[in-house]
């Protein structure tokens, strides 16, 4: 008789009670249980996460066996692949194998070929056996079951590009597809750390959407980077600044965007103490969307207030409706960003 | 022959070159420089920020000779009240002396009490003399001049309170406001942290703003408090929870507002790793407002992918517009919030 779990996956933590899946010790691994708003995939391959799969590995003197072992034993003791001592996970990639009657409705059916899009750290994990180890690109080929909750995001791997490169662009999905969002026809917008992989992303988002009224310009560090840029239609035009240095980067962004202040700034520049010179560009009532890790939750809230701008600041949720789709369609619709993304990011 | 300044006053760094004046070491307090887009007041008391007042008061033994010394020391070697030790600065109350012709049309005339809402960290200060160190309410009343520059805000003393009433509300005026520009009639809100300062002033506003067909749940520590805030007119219901303890809080906040998700939550509290707590039970398309200082950005953006949830999270601004006339607002209409501020507040 199956039942209806917690959309979370709260009815799956053994202990301590009270916390989600991931912060818990352990979780219910136990795959012959079927709960209506459960997918339960069968594993191929986990992508461990980079600061775990180090850590195991240095642990392990690289010896395959011992790998192997340790692997095994988390799993058993945890029901999850969370590394106990740097409390990440990664993905996993896979075919589903059950799909849970509340979730019949999902695009997806028994059969297809899908990658996480949550971390193996809060993910039920059962593995039968481990059949390779790839030790170069922190990969795991498994036989094994995972479950995903009725909350759990995922991609279907698309037929028509490589997995390597699909996971590529999911990896930064939230970005583009919030860029997507936000931006509206003749909008300017100023994208920091433009030249990385999700600036590049949201640069081609920003111009998709903002239309030929309006305005988009990248911040790199160098010339050749804004060139490339330009080539890629990731953004119109483009200046050479610092964001650690905000005055100087406000004075040639807004030289850029005529004299005018910018209705949208996008933060992607993995680099401490750049908020204000993303705050600066931007118009009283505009947005200031930060998705870079580096940004400090005080220095955004106060330093807005200590120049008095009313703008709208949005912290970059990993996730978004339909991020995978909108991210995807990106490497399908320009064959310049495809082969920039085979070139450098796989 | 008067001159146009930089709107955030840029203009009076001295050094290093290429910071905003907060960042600067020194920076120009000439009194008799006059600039079209500044206002210049004649300071009446200066507010030091705790943190300051505190190390100034250890390093000079209480010594009020001492601490005159030091305080006159600083501000004629960096030009503003910043402490070099813990970089912060506080603000002033002062007199409004001249208005720049660029900035005639602001809603204050020469003569008018005003506080300043930017921190002394950036504000250009001129000393003559100091009259009296207040010891116990880190005050110090003195003769001297301040700059506010074109971007700086300010709040015009109100004659129908009392100075420290005014300045209780007007330290968190950015959340109340904040929450008074979200929060749409028949909107469901949770408050965390709901029986603080700012969580009282937000919750009033919230049930203001949602109406007779909205919901607004208080989350306290302590039953008493909850029933304080119903009796306040902050909260329509309430539930004792834990913030740190999301599943908790989650399933107790979902039962107060009949079995459904939140529109928007609004987190004033001050502790860590409450970031989920706000998150969960909103609902997907909702708003997520973080105004607390102890937000966790990483957290919160990690958070809301892990659990798929397509929330817009937003980095509470301590400053809107208007921020300082809709705080004070709600002490004129609620005789028992302002009753509540001067007992505990002030």
């Amino acid at each position: 008789m199956e039942k209806q779990g917690n959309k979370y996956g709260i009815h799956r933590v053994i202990k301590p009670q009270g916390v989600l899946t991931q912060a818990a010790q352990k979780i219910d691994n136990d795959m012959t249980k079927l709960y209506t708003n459960e997918i339960i995939c069968d594993v191929i391959s986990l992508n461990i996460d980079s600061a775990s799969f180090t850590q195991i590995k240095e642990a392990c003197e690289k010896v395959p066996e011992k790998i192997e072992e340790m692997i095994l034993g988390i799993v058993s003791e945890r029901g999850k692949m969370q590394n106990p001592v740097t409390g990440s996970g990664g993905m996993f990639i896979g075919t589903v194998a059950y799909i849970g009657e509340d979730l019949k409705d999902r695009d997806i059916k028994v059969g297809d070929k899908i990658a996480s899009l949550v971390s193996l750290s809060l993910t039920p994990l059962k593995i039968e056996k481990i059949k390779k180890i790839h030790m170069d690109i922190d990969k795991v080929d498994i036989e094994g079951k995972a479950v995903l909750f009725e909350s759990a995001i995922y991609a279907k791997l698309p037929d028509d590009m490589s997995e390597a490169l699909a996971l590529a662009a999911l990896d930064v999905a939230g970005a583009p597809a919030q860029t997507a969002k936000l931006v509206k026809p003749g909008d300017s917008v100023l994208i920091l750390g433009a030249g990385g992989k999700s600036g590049i992303l949201c640069g081609y988002e920003a111009v998709k959407r903002a239309g030929p009224t309006g305005n988009v310009i990248a911040s790199v560090r160098r010339d050749t980077q804004g060139k490339e840029l330009i080539e890629l239609g990731a953004c119109t035009d483009y200046i050479v600044a610092d964001a650690t240095k905000p005055v100087d980067l406000l004075e040639k962004a807004i030289e850029a965007n005529g004299g005018r202040e910018y209705d949208i700034s996008v933060s992607c520049v993995n680099v401490e103490a750049c908020e204000m010179a993303a705050i600066l560009p931007v118009r009283d009532g505009g947005i200031v969307y930060f998705f870079s890790m580096a940004t400090s939750f005080t220095r955004a809230a106060l330093g807005a207030e200590g120049i008095g701008k009313d703008v709208t600041m949005l912290v970059g949720n990993g996730y978004t409706k339909d991020h995978a789709e909108i991210t995807l369609w990106e490497l399908r619709e320009s064959e310049k960003i495809r082969d920039l993304f085979n070139t450098k990011y796989i």
